[in-house]
């Protein structure tokens, strides 16, 4: 008998007859014995219909009454999930953020979770009654609904299952597992049985679409076990219920997995563009100079790339920006030009980003080698380069991307075998 | 400089360019310097469209995962309405049932407002911000949404118009105001300039389809000045913004209705059947007998007729029911017919209600008899007859309804001039 929350996105609940399979899910476990909470996310549409109502009230709309608006698509999935659970006689309830309460800061719009106070669904559920909990929101120190931003309702589980103490936390989506790359690139890609959250943070970031950044992030910190499993798959199929062992992807403390592979996946990015500043200052002060400004302008920087210079006075600083924000970026730092001191911009769009992920790495020498003599055996030519612990970034012409992530996905050893 | 409540209905909202023209009446009695709270209802469609999701997940739904579905419609509303205004630079912000709150009982999908806190929305109205309030709807004693039934945001906008001692409350709807009788049966009938709480009670319970009838009872006790008008009109044209005024019509005490006529209008109602027991047992508890089980059934009995009975034993009792009813209900009586003791039950559906309303009656004698004399001048057969201070009603055969509603019009003098 264990405690459980279950995720379930918008495509799972985009109709009464998915919710009614959402609820066999819920059902399995509850037969199973397990007191069950279930976070679900608006109806697949809905909150795109809500925020396309709320760009035509007003472009620049007060984010406080637009998280009025787009929450109430959660709380209507919630409602039915609950009438449909009740149907099948299980006893359930629905939760809306404000009622539990979930505590979140004032950022309307794109709020933090403080806190949550567990007890009366941890009573509840104690009680034999399922708790289905509206994803996305929470309630704001104002007293006004406040949302998570985009894909918050993955956040909301993971705070949820930290909150009552869940033994695990099941994201159900409509792909079955995390892959050592995008299948739809390389149709040798393995489903991952375990993944460390620290992998599962890069690769979330780096266009994984899997689960929300945040959410990893959270469960890292709270250490909640996190499955990633398909909704789609008959709920009472053979191995469904299977406490110890289910199908799907389990994020989890990298001690749990006992044969670390050095590399786990190869994610990448598309549609990045590079900016390159020539002969910069180099002088304390002027990566703030040219950063502050983007960041101000809500432009996604990502990699950075400054090389030592070779006289000790000016530098070539280089950068990725997503393409769509490529133009503004150069008009910002147009305007920088003076106080940064540089001679030249340089851009580039239409560049991907590959990806080797893994936390072996820490502990192998010679994994970037790998990488790069078979990308150079492919003719493959590298823009830029930057690391981390247990990461390394290529940036490349966007026309090779496909074939980079096919090569590397080969060269460690991660096809199917 | 006065306080007003407005209320907007389903098809004044139905889409963001109409939510627009609302904004532009309300816009235009904040620029004459009144205070403003504005309810909302849900866009036309999206209740229903709840309602029957709620109904497909399981046609016995619980009544509170209803309420929090359907809730969400007037949210939607709020939220977009205090964006449209905060566009047009007025200060505004949405208000949600649980958030003022509107406490109300228990009793889920058709809940009673108990109380209002009004003093955060006098506050705020005296420092400028519109309060824009999801109609429809309140925090019930399980701290869990609750909605007042179909038409329940009149009665929200009433109640919060008492709970701020509003000058007035002005329901605006897709009809300019109350005629005396309907238009589409009689071109000749004439808008009200005033009507008296009781005779719209009588009105709006008899098929006149204006207002709902708990928001007149409520306007009735807190003595709510309450116009309704229409939110079709070009929001800025001549006279709308007259507050002394205003184009519609005001439901008011009686006492401020000097120039009282006899008769104020004539209402009809449709479907109604005639149900007649022959020979019932004359006797203390019969009628209890016949009517507790049909309230039971929720039927609802309209008329009751019952004669004095000839020779102390046996009397005939006729009562309306909807036609849709007749069956049930009848089926309810046979199994009554031991206890109850009658001879056999007669019944006729297809009928027409038609009443005469008017204060003025209390102190005009020979009302009906104009009534009686007109119909029987144009060859229409009475079948029951009920009459109350204020109203007179008589059931007719369906086929002469329209015929009889215009004969009324034109013998108490109400055809326009």
């Amino acid at each position: 008998m264990a405690r459980i929350v279950m995720k379930f996105g918008g495509t799972s609940v985009a109709d009464i007859d998915r919710i009614r399979n959402v609820a066999r899910h819920v059902k399995r476990e509850v037969d199973a014995g397990h007191e069950v909470a279930v976070v679900v996310s608006a109806m697949s549409g809905k909150t795109n219909e809500l925020v396309g109502w709320t760009k035509a009230a007003d472009a620049m709309h007060d984010a406080r009454e637009y998280d009025a608006v787009v929450a109430s698509g959660e709380q209507v999935t919630s409602g039915l999930l609950a009438i449909t659970l009740q149907s099948m006689g299980i006893n359930a309830r629905s939760w809306q953020g404000w009622q539990i309460p979930i505590h979140t800061d004032n950022s309307h719009g794109a709020a933090r979770i403080l806190e949550i106070d567990g007890s009366e669904i941890i009573k509840r559920m104690g009680e034999g009654q399922v708790a289905v909990v509206a994803g996305f929101q929470g309630l704001g120190p104002d007293n006004r609904i406040a949302t998570l931003g985009r894909g918050g309702s993955d956040t909301s589980a993971v705070a949820i299952a930290a909150a009552v103490k869940a033994d695990r936390c099941d994201i159900y989506t409509d792909v079955d597992g995390v892959y050592t790359t995008d299948p739809r690139i390389e149709p040798k890609a393995r489903r991952l049985k375990k993944v460390g959250f620290e992998e599962m943070l890069e690769m979330a970031s780096l266009g994984s679409k899997v689960l929300q950044v945040r959410s990893v992030e959270l469960a890292m910190v709270f250490k909640v076990r996190t499955f990633v499993r398909s909704s789609f798959v008959d709920p009472d199929a053979p191995g469904m219920g299977d406490f110890l062992n289910p199908p799907g992807t389990l994020i989890c403390d990298e001690e749990e997995i006992v044969e670390q592979e050095v590399v786990t996946g190869i994610a990448y990015a598309k549609d990045e563009a590079q900016i390159s500043l020539r002969r910069v200052a180099d002088r304390p002060g002027v990566s703030a100079a040219i950063f502050g400004p983007l960041a101000e302008t809500h432009i996604n920087v990502d990699m950075i790339v400054q090389n030592i210079s070779e006289d000790g006075s000016r530098t070539d600083m280089t950068f990725t920006v997503p393409t769509g924000d490529l133009e503004k970026a150069q008009k910002v730092l147009e305007d920088q030009k003076d106080k940064v001191g540089f001679d030249v911009i340089q851009s580039e769009s239409g560049l991907v980003k590959v990806s080797v992920i893994g936390v072996g790495m820490r502990s192998h020498a010679g994994v970037a080698a790998t990488a790069f003599k078979a990308l150079a055996e492919k003719g493959i030519n590298i823009k830029a380069i930057t690391t981390s612990e247990i990461k390394i970034s290529i940036l490349i012409d966007g026309a090779y991307g496909e074939l980079a992530v096919r090569t590397l996905h080969s060269a460690y050893g991660l096809d199917k075998k």
